[in-house]
């Protein structure tokens, strides 16, 4: 299992727990474990060349809640709550639940940020290719990929 | 839920029940539900273009137990039973046996088939675009897609 606190060092707030089970030059699964309340940051999945356009990406809630947030009609009320220094670098607020049983596809170089709900969640994650050394994150805090 | 019968009108013996979560121009991702001892026709996945190799798939055993062979060494005391009528259709028999956890990618145009165990199983199957129309099959009394 690889844990990441996107170079941010506070990973129970800003952190996501992954289990990638195949990644090949065609599709990848990933397993995403969060604790309650924990958000991966907003990043956006960018086009890496002519005939690939970016990552796209269907998460799908196999156990808790999930607030997703893509680019849309700014939600009043998020459900989401996050500390100013880290919401200050949030752009995108159009919330999307997603409950056990519920998916949702990102297209490509989409910019998208997600939390899970009081329980924590587990989400499998069915793609293209992942690349993460490639992910543009707003917050330019964040390294998602070491040194 | 989709149920196959593969065209033979004998789902509990040569059949398969499928939830298909996403399908797209890049990847696949579906859930595999077999009963106890129901197997999947042996088929392959044809190169469909210059680009495309064909369909390559992982299945990742989530619970209960399978039977996959594969083109290779003949396993000499196979785990699946099949009537005379439907191994006749079978000409690969290199067994690999998945266990809850364990996951196995089958290369594009690849020979295989699979049996559940005795208590039926749960199979994830992330895969490159899923055309059912193009598989071959061994049998040609198969049918996958109705006409």
């Amino acid at each position: 299992m690889e844990i990441t606190d996107f170079g941010l060092g506070d990973p129970e707030t800003m952190g996501l727990q992954l289990i990638v089970y195949q990644n090949n030059d065609r599709y990848c699964a990933k397993e995403l474990v969060l604790l309650p309340g924990q958000t991966c940051a907003e990043h956006r999945h960018p086009p890496l060349s002519e005939i690939n356009p970016g990552k796209q990406e269907t998460f799908r809630c196999r156990w808790g809640e999930v607030y997703l947030y893509t680019p849309g009609r700014r939600t009043s009320r998020p459900k989401a709550k996050l500390p100013e220094k880290y919401r200050s670098h949030i752009t995108v607020w159009h919330e999307i639940v997603l409950k056990q049983g519920d998916q949702y596809t990102i297209p490509p170089n989409t910019l998208h940020w997600f939390q899970a709900g009081k329980r924590g969640a587990v989400v499998s994650e069915f793609s293209s290719t992942s690349d993460d050394e490639s992910d543009v994150f707003t917050d330019p805090a964040v390294k998602r990929v070491s040194d």
